[in-house]
């Protein structure tokens, strides 16, 4: 067995990224996340604004419409050097050692890695809109919606770019409620298959 | 904290069932099955074979079939009563104590229940083609193809009584790819979030 890699997938709100990051520490390992995006914008001369703003986290749809738009006559776009250079910083992240990746369909870009574990964190609406409240420091109202979005947004941008369903349960070896669970427990689990 | 109730649903050919008998042997409680069943029949009058068959386990669409069919004046059928009787017990034994339930849609029926911990194990085609041969003495003929059709009429037969998706990630705290991961190792988790 080579490299041992950790992917996280996750619903926004759902506390995956602190998983990632407490997980991370507990093998000690790195997590790659902001990270990943700085490197990103740092190896394709992108203004790391603009990455930031493009990315899987993209607010208002904008990826999705950059994604159709801004293409040139051979239907090339922005987003594409950018999924681009994200897989290929990826795969060389998972070939330099052992990590946990969290979101960037790293999931999919390392699916034929035998030595990758795909996790996927989710949470009920409630645990989500109270976490993002209190943790993220969202506005108060209407979280519910927001959180909608989001998930939309980021399971377009998945099946956009890898032509699978995000959160689909055959494309996980684990998924973990982190609202019934909580965070620690989903920690101590994917410590114990390390 | 009262009982607590571990469901679990599973993809045919996933050791599902295995899991929750050695998890149930590993924390010293019942594990409820086959013994539903038999309890179903006893109580209902059914003919125990009829049970079987027109269960969660029918064979070529016969339970979707007679689901449909065999309906008296007020679309009323036997699949009804089976499924009537099945709730009723299921919720019996979640009350009496401890226990695993391994499919019969226990994880809707105690969808309310606090202290449900509700669990899908599944595998890749692969593995559960080679556990099926091997362990359930299965043709090795075509083993991909039966495998789709029995996820197809346990899926058919969870959305037709609970108008929720089977294997919907959202409707389960844990999931687990027992292909991966093994049977053993599944156990462990479950057991650890006893």
């Amino acid at each position: 067995m080579g490299n041992r890699i950790i992917t996280i997938s996750r619903q926004f709100g759902s506390g995956g990224r602190t998983v990632g990051k407490e997980l991370a520490a507990k093998l000690g390992i790195p997590c790659y996340d902001a990270e990943i995006i700085t490197k990103i914008a740092e190896e394709s001369g992108f203004d790391p604004e603009y990455v930031k703003e493009r990315g899987e986290y993209a607010n208002g749809g904008s990826w999705l419409a950059h994604a159709f738009s801004d293409r040139d006559r051979n239907g090339h776009s922005y987003q594409d050097d950018l999924w681009a250079i994200q897989r290929k910083i990826i795969l060389e992240l998972a070939e330099k050692g052992p990590c946990v990746i969290v979101g960037r369909c790293a999931d999919y870009i390392l699916r034929d890695n035998p030595d990758c574990l795909r996790v996927f964190i989710h949470a009920d609406m409630e645990s989500r809109a109270k976490r993002i409240v209190e943790q993220y420091g969202e506005r108060s109202d209407a979280p519910a919606k927001r959180l909608k979005d989001k998930d939309k947004h980021r399971a377009a941008y998945y099946q956009f770019y890898t032509e699978m369903k995000w959160g689909a349960v055959e494309n996980y070896h684990v998924t973990l409620n982190s609202g019934v669970l909580g965070i620690e427990k989903c920690v101590d689990i994917l410590a114990g298959l390390y």
